[in-house]
């Protein structure tokens, strides 16, 4: 956690609205920081039906493996998050800790181990001390309702230098449903996923198989659209949490897909889900610039995806942008380089509104003060068309500075 | 080019022998740099067979194109090469560079265009002022022998900061022959090809064919075995041509792969190719650690490869390294987001001869300070074994340092 707000940072926090039943309690249980919160404690009320999303990682976390076993199962009753240490490349002892971590709160709450989930962030490959939960754990349980959505990010945050959080109404049957969540993660930043933590709370009453189709639909064009620095963590995980306290409001039970106001709540959990991978990108480790890469008529969307990321994972173009470089021939090698169908002579970029490069060459027009003054901007889109078809994406990344390299040249230590 | 020589660069330049009848002369056309020579005329004699490799960028440079389509013909007689302007992503233009190129040197020597074969490497999207060859040619003609293979090498630098050349000999027939080769190459390197020249020539007589074979077959484990930064360049190109001239000293032509001479010459420019590839991954921008990345235990040579550069392109690994940090857990990260097979549970990571983690969590006799020690060395060792296979790989790559940050955030400007 840096004493440094990251100039990306939001200039302001939204208003969290109470979501009914959902509370949080945090504590410092010395897990590896000193003088800060580490530990988050959420509690959903019973019958809360949950979804997930997690890392592809082939050396995952023990906690993520923990959730991918009990997430199919659909029910929650208690999250617990600690910072400092990922629980991560643990072995046996990784195992023992998640397994003692869920008796801790399990047995504190009087629920079952399948109801309860668990995730870590920090350091990968030192054990967990999980016996410090069952000194806070009291503390956290009587405490629910004590820590807001801002304390509550707060404890889960690493290098991050602010806390993420985000908030979405929808309206179904005449009455207002909430989404709100919160989020962590500045490195180890890459599609599928990341060291990012993501964690969506909704009074909606929706199904669990509801529930997750509509979370992995929505993973693609935002948690999976950011790329701080390529790299993907054995951590990340994203669950979405609906209690259903919205029942009493009157409104129904959303049980199938085709149900039309499964796309409202789309489109509010897009809002909430893409507004906090952008956060993320803000507080990319070092960033300066936040940008956004945009390939149009390419052969297909994922081959445009696959050119976006080359561009925004490109070290190349990201000290350009640090740099304020209008380099737009690192554009076209980081094009090149993806391996997507692409024709050289086909190709335009611009920065910003200017127009660099079209029909394989540098624009009859081109003004380096223009394409220069947009490099200046703290917001800077690059976009590409490909003139093959009609694919396109988005993806969301920042600069690579200085500053990244000296944040994780001695992160550890 | 720096005037800061690289701390990892060779602490001398091997004896260079002449290989008969290749000779070089160098310019300074003005193409883009002040006060250094930035063009280099190589010529072969008659009957010199050529092979090629070129980079797999979909968006290659206009010289890129111009090889490709006259590699084939596997006949030879002069390399043109200019530094300070890649010709690439120069459209029209860009086509109309190379050919006037090729037409002011195929008239001052008296040969056909096809035995022209031209690279270009610096600045993407600028156009290449080709007619500054005129202005030099005869020079260049005139001066033939003048350059050795040193003032060839530096000629062709763009952020090198030291010239790059090998030599090997193989014994034919008897009689000694020559393999000698030279390279650039700093940024923008990565596997298949990067922003990386590399010229080679031999005394043997091998037919285009046989040529063209051990050229591609010693590719992948040497210029496609290293990377700086994961970029691609759109100018990569290595070429070998096989003068014949040992046929004076009594060596017959090379006319089939199953000649037995052909794995005495293999071993030889595998030696080169080998040794000019390392040379520029100790020249990449802003190292100061030389990293061996070895991966073993693997289902598949390719599966090996394809992890070990997913840990050699790591940001997160290559700030750890140049951070001196043991973060072996970073490493982890990196085999995990490969996508290759992969047991977390049977994995054992090693630092230089320090194993710092087994079975899928860190090593019972783990000493930080062992492992530090490793670290602090220049050049280290990370080796993997992934316990599933046999196959294995060998990659090399450098630290990422926030003087790669400085030299890329003001390239081109």
């Amino acid at each position: 956690m840096s004493t440094t707000v990251s100039p990306l940072a939001p200039k302001s926090y939204p208003d969290m609205p109470d979501i009914e039943g959902v509370q949080f309690a945090t504590a410092a249980a010395g897990i590896k920081y000193k003088g800060r919160t580490d530990v988050l404690l959420a509690t959903v009320p019973e019958g809360t039906a949950v979804a997930g999303v997690f890392t592809r990682s082939k050396c995952s976390s023990a906690p993520v493996d923990w959730c991918k076993d009990r997430v199919g199962g659909g029910k929650a009753r208690a999250l617990l998050v600690n910072s400092g240490n990922a629980n991560a490349f643990t072995g046996k002892k990784g195992k023992a800790a998640v397994e003692l971590s869920a008796d801790i709160v399990s047995k504190a709450l009087g629920c079952t181990d399948g109801e309860i989930f668990l995730a870590s962030t920090g350091v990968i490959g030192e054990p967990l001390p999980a016996e410090k939960f069952a000194d806070v754990v009291d503390t956290l349980k009587n405490g629910q309702g004590n820590a807001n959505w801002l304390d509550a990010a707060r404890a889960i945050m690493t290098t991050d230098t602010y806390p993420k959080v985000s908030t979405a109404s929808a309206e179904l049957d005449g009455a207002t449903v909430l989404i709100n969540g919160m989020a962590k993660g500045a490195g180890m930043i890459a599609p599928d996923m990341a060291t990012m933590l993501s964690f969506i709370f909704t009074d909606a009453a929706i199904a669990p198989d509801v529930l997750q189709a509509l979370l992995s639909g929505e993973t693609g064009g935002s948690f999976n659209a950011v790329t701080v620095d390529s790299d993907t963590s054995t951590s990340d995980t994203v669950l979405l949490f609906a209690t259903g306290t919205a029942a009493a409001r009157g409104v129904s039970p959303v049980e199938t897909l085709d149900d039309p106001r499964v796309e409202i709540l789309r489109a509010a959990l897009g809002d909430v889900m893409l507004d906090l991978a952008q956060q993320i990108v803000r507080d990319g480790e070092g960033a300066r610039k936040f940008v956004e890469v945009r390939v149009e008529g390419a052969e297909s969307d994922a081959s445009a995806k696959k050119i976006a990321l080359s561009i925004a994972n490109s070290p190349l173009v990201k000290t350009a942008v640090a740099g304020e470089d209008a380099n737009w021939g690192r554009v076209v090698m980081a094009v090149g380089k993806a391996g997507e169908p692409a024709d050289r002579d086909r190709l335009a970029i611009w920065f910003g509104d200017v127009r660099v490069a079209v029909e394989g060459e540098r624009d009859p027009d081109y003004s380096e003060e223009a394409a220069s003054a947009v490099m200046k901007e703290q917001d800077i889109v690059i976009r590409v068309d490909l003139g093959l078809g009609a694919g396109q994406a988005t993806v969301w990344t920042c600069d690579l500075t200085k500053e990244y390299v000296a944040i994780n040249g001695d992160y550890r230590s």
